[in-house]
């Protein structure tokens, strides 16, 4: 939760002066999303989203961002649609900060993970997929596997502060990931953060995906990797395998795995336990004491990735 | 701004079970209000913002609150009006806290204070005074002159680390303000702390009042004289006559002052600003470290005070 800088009310009015959307009827600071400032606007024109990008979001990768989900609304995926100027551009700027008027998405994000969520999610991320392709901008993906080393060197040394051992078990980690990942899997745009708290619901039915801010260039199947750990552990970290077979089966019967994806599963799904593992390990030991944001358990991913490097094959995700 | 309970999906759809309000197509924690938990709640049929009651509300003062703005709204005042549930009750019980559902006020409250906004606070001030008439419940002003003797002696001993000198200024205007304190002036149903967050615009149009959890039964013309403080100082704490006289204007141009409304209006700034000087000093000296909210500096309200005990009259606030 942040919404880090205070928009007056006239300039909140040049600002949308600039759109076609009309003027301000409510204007209201959302307590979601951590790194960037989020406003619910209502107009006359209808309800929307407006961001203030904070430090975090580099205005050099906002092009990429603003227009793959512009790509993938125009392809088929229900998310939040960039709202252009009456001049074209996609982001402008606010308070001295880069922002961009998104349409509002209904939905609620599902506090606690249901089964019936997880097929939604693996079919969505298909989708998402599949919506991706022929869009021309790439973008590195800073938190892949040649990030790891580099942001675990910014940690080692307090790593066993957190608690006795994780130091080692962390190097070893990265040296059986790093020597067994996978090449020439199926790649494309991958969203890179799908948690439950960038997926919305209507009762039962999924309304849609948020928070693209992560989003680039990479491996498919590191996609539903990032799932796996994120919607199919149970709150005490035992894996629950229906979810992960749901998941898998609602992906799958959208986009099928090659053999080679299936093969790398585990790598996969232990690589993404060790990116939010090392972030979190990082924002735990480097977070400025009395900040606004508590730091997530960056042992609750040491848990996952102890799962993902005792699994044997696919088989242990629920794949036949 | 803070929300300080999570809400999930299942607990919010048992709650709206209990209302005719349809489910929920949205629910977002608003990063405004800093004591209770505020969400806005969009459903099938229509906006809502359903507030959770953390600590700083009693219980026990909710039937006061929800019985009075529901009164207001009948009575000609725009504000939030309480949604009863189905069985009646205007709050019931969500994650172990009173809830209650309100309807969306729409409306951008002025970050930065205009000349044309106070003459419609004034009037919708008096606006709220006459709609309360009638209204059957009472509640004692807590932070009123019978508090500010016990706040003030659970800072005293520390006053002087906010600044030098500053608590022997407050004790000797305790002791002036409280000796002129007037007795008789009109009373009724106060807002009692109707700041620039609490008031809504649409363009130059006043669209509402909001947030009357600190309202109370006490001297109207106290009302007016928080407003003065609220609104009527310059951010280099200088006061402006040309915003004064218009929102005294269009307060007595609804209701008139009485000759001892006028004359007490210098000693009610007083006591105004020495309440929220106090509130703020207790905030600032008692906060824990590392909470997510920034006390407000407290001598703000110093500065304020001086102006209200060098002021003669009622001229000196723009009265003829």
């Amino acid at each position: 939760m942040a919404v880090y800088t205070e928009v007056s009310d006239e300039a909140l009015a040049d600002f949308l002066a600039a759109y076609d959307i009309g003027g301000a009827i409510s204007f209201k600071g959302i307590a979601e999303g951590v790194e960037n400032s989020n406003y619910l606007l209502l107009t006359t024109a209808g309800q929307y989203v407006l961001t203030l990008y904070e430090k975090r979001v580099d205005p050099a990768d906002l092009p990429y961002y603003l227009g793959l989900m512009t790509h993938l609304a125009a392809h088929g995926l229900t998310c939040p649609l960039p709202v252009a100027a009456r001049d074209g551009a996609l982001s402008r700027t606010l308070c001295g900060r880069p922002a961009a008027v998104q349409t509002f998405l209904p939905g609620v994000w599902p506090r606690r993970v249901r089964n019936e969520h997880c097929g939604a999610v693996g079919t969505a991320l298909a989708t998402l997929h599949a919506a991706g392709e022929g869009f021309a901008l790439t973008r590195a993906n800073a938190l892949g596997p040649s990030g790891w080393r580099p942001l675990y060197a910014r940690c080692a040394g307090r790593a066993d502060e957190v608690r006795p051992g994780l130091g080692g078990e962390i190097e070893a980690a990265l040296e059986a990931i790093l020597g067994a990942w996978p090449e020439g899997l199926p790649k494309g745009h991958i969203h890179a953060d799908l948690f439950p708290d960038n997926v919305f619901f209507l009762g039962d039915r999924l309304s849609g995906l948020i928070d693209f801010y992560f989003a680039c260039t990479d491996l498919y199947a590191y996609d539903v990797a990032v799932c796996l750990n994120a919607w199919c552990f149970e709150p005490d970290a035992s894996f629950n395998v229906t979810k992960a077979k749901l998941l898998l089966g609602g992906y799958t019967a959208r986009r099928p795995f090659t053999a080679a994806e299936r093969a790398a599963l585990p790598t996969l799904a232990a690589g993404a336990a060790l990116r939010f593992l090392l972030t979190r390990l990082h924002d735990w030991l480097h977070h400025p004491p009395g900040a606004f944001v508590t730091p997530k358990d960056p042992l609750e991913y040491a848990r996952k990735l102890r799962f993902h490097r005792a699994a044997r094959s696919e088989r242990d995700y629920g794949l036949d």
